[in-house]
C-alpha cells in the first residue's frame, strides 16, 4: 500500500491495464484480463482466481474504509495502487461507477474439469459471435442454475469486457468452457446427457421434451443457427412457437425460455 | 422520382431527418420518427402507418429494380429520394447495410383503441428506462404472439432508434400503447383481465399461476422495482426462481420467460 499515487495515464501499469481491457490478443499472451467492481472481484476469488494487481480510487469507493479491507484481504499478487478520479474514470470500461478495478489471472476450464450435479443441466454455444449475448446468456444460466455453460469454437474469449459486464459477473460463477465441437459431444454421449438442438426444421415444441434427465440445451449462431454436426448428434430437435409476425428472438432470450423450462419441470409441484 | 440526387450533408431534407433521428423532442413536435430497412417499412404500412419521405440509395439497396417497385409502391406523401452512397451511410443509424429509410407518421394509440382477442396477453411495463431493453420485450412480445405492450409513465419514446432497431421492427407488428399507470389499471379491471405483477417479495413461482385467462405481466423498472400501486393492484404476485449466485435477471429475459410460461400453459397438448 506504500506507493506512490498514480496520476498520470502514461503510467505503464496504467498502460498495460488498458492494453489487456482493448486487446484479446494482449489477454492471450499474458493469460490476465481485467474485472471491474468489487462484487465482481469477490466473485472471482471465489471461483478460485488468483487477483494479480488491483488500482482503485477512495473519492469513489462507495464505503471507503470497509471497501479497503476488503481490497487488502484480495491479497493481490503484484500490489495495490491508489490513483486518482482523473486517471481510473479513463481507465475504467464503465467509467467512474466502482471505484475499484483489477488485472485477475485467467482459470481455463477444460471440460474434465467441470464438476456436474447429477442430471446436469449444461448450455452449449455454437461460436456465438455477440460478447453481449454470451454475457446475457451467462446471466441467464446462473440464474437457472446451470452447471456450465460450454463455448465452442469460439469466436469470442470470455474475457471480454463488455461480455463481462453484460453477465453482471456470472461468468465468474458459471463454470464456462471453451473447447472444440467433436470434443463436446463425446463429453455429453460419455455421460449419457441428452443433447436437445434448437433449431425451426425437423422439431418439436420445447415443452413437450422431457428435460429432467442430464440435458444439454444446444445454439447456433446469432446468422446462421446449427451446423449439421450437431443436428446430427442430437437426441431431440426443439424449437419455440413463433406466433407473431418476426419470427425471431434473440439467442439469449431463447436460451433462457428453454432454460427456465427445464426448471419448471424439475422443481414443479405436481 | 424526378429529384436531383442529393449529395450533401447540408441538404435540408437531410438535416431534418437527422435531427428527428437523434431529438425525441424534434419526434415530439413534428410526429414523424425515422425507419430503416425495407421490411421494417412493409410493417410500418401493414400496420396503418404514413410514410411521409423515403430516402434510398440505389448502389446499397439490394435487389434494385424488385425494390425500387416497392418503394413507389410505399406512396410517400412527400417524395423519394435519391441519395450518394456516402450521404445515405452517414444518414443512417444502422450504417449502410439498408440501402433505404424513411421518415414515418407516428400513429398513437389509446388504450380504447387496442382490439383483443379471447383470453389476451398484454405485457404492462412501467416506465423501462433502456430502449434496447423495450426495444427486446417487443421482440419478444411478438414471438409470444402477444395482444399489447403498454408502457405506463415512459421515460423513452416509442420511436426511439435505438429501440427500433432492437424490436427487429416489432414496434410495428405488436401494438403499443403509452399511458398512465391509474388508466391501465382501469382498463384492465374493467375487462377482467388478470394483473400478475413480477416481484421477488411476498410472491409464488410463475408456473404455479394459471395463466390460460386473460392476463396481463406487469414488469417493474430496471432499477428499482415495482411501485405499490400495481403492488396492490395485483391479482397475484409472481418470481422467476433465482438458482444462482447472482440472483438477477435482465428485464427483458424475465419477460419472455413469464410469456412463454402463458404460451405454454395456452397450447401445450396434455
Amino acid at each position: 500500500m506504500a506507493n506512490d499515487i498514480i496520476s498520470s495515464m502514461q503510467n505503464p501499469k496504467v498502460k498495460a491495464l488498458l492494453a489487456l481491457q482493448q486487446k484479446s490478443s494482449e489477454r492471450r499472451k499474458s493469460g490476465l484480463f481485467v474485472v471491474e467492481g468489487l462484487r465482481e472481484l469477490l466473485h472471482c476469488v471465489e471461483a478460485g482466481m488468483e487477483i494479480d494487481t488491483v488500482f482503485f480510487c477512495p473519492e469513489i469507493l462507495k464505503n471507503e474504509q470497509a471497501d479497503m479491507e476488503v481490497l487488502t484481504s484480495l491479497n493481490a499478487a503484484r500490489g495495490i495502487y491508489e490513483v486518482t478520479a482523473e486517471v481510473y474514470s479513463k481507465m475504467a470500461y464503465r467509467g467512474g461507477t466502482e471505484g475499484v478495478m483489477a488485472e485477475v489471472k485467467e482459470k481455463k476450464l477444460a471440460l474434465s474439469d467441470l464438476r456436474l450435479k447429477e442430471h446436469p443441466l449444461i448450455v452449449v454455444l455454437e461460436s456465438v459471435e455477440k460478447p453481449g449475448n454470451l454475457g446475457a446468456i451467462l446471466r441467464s444460466a446462473d440464474a437457472a442454475g446451470a452447471d456450465a455453460v460450454v463455448v465452442c469454437n469460439p469466436l469470442t474469449d470470455l474475457y471480454n469486457p463488455n461480455l463481462i459486464r453484460s453477465s453482471v459477473g456470472a461468468v465468474f460463477t458459471v463454470p464456462s468452457v471453451a473447447c472444440c465441437t467433436e470434443e463436446c459431444i463425446a463429453f455429453l454421449k460419455e455421460r449419457g446427457i441428452r443433447i436437445l438442438t434448437a433449431q425451426l426444421q425437423d422439431s418439436h415444441l420445447y415443452y413437450d421434451e422431457d428435460m429432467r434427465e442430464g440435458t444439454a440445451i444446444v445454439m447456433g449462431t446469432e446468422a446462421t443457427g446449427l451446423t449439421d454436426v450437431w443436428r446430427k448428434a442430437a437426441d431431440a430437435h426443439i424449437r419455440i412457437p413463433m406466433r407473431g409476425q418476426i419470427d425471431s428472438l434473440n439467442v439469449s432470450v431463447s436460451t433462457a425460455v428453454l432454460l427456465f423450462e427445464a426448471v419448471r419441470q424439475r422443481f414443479e409441484k405436481k
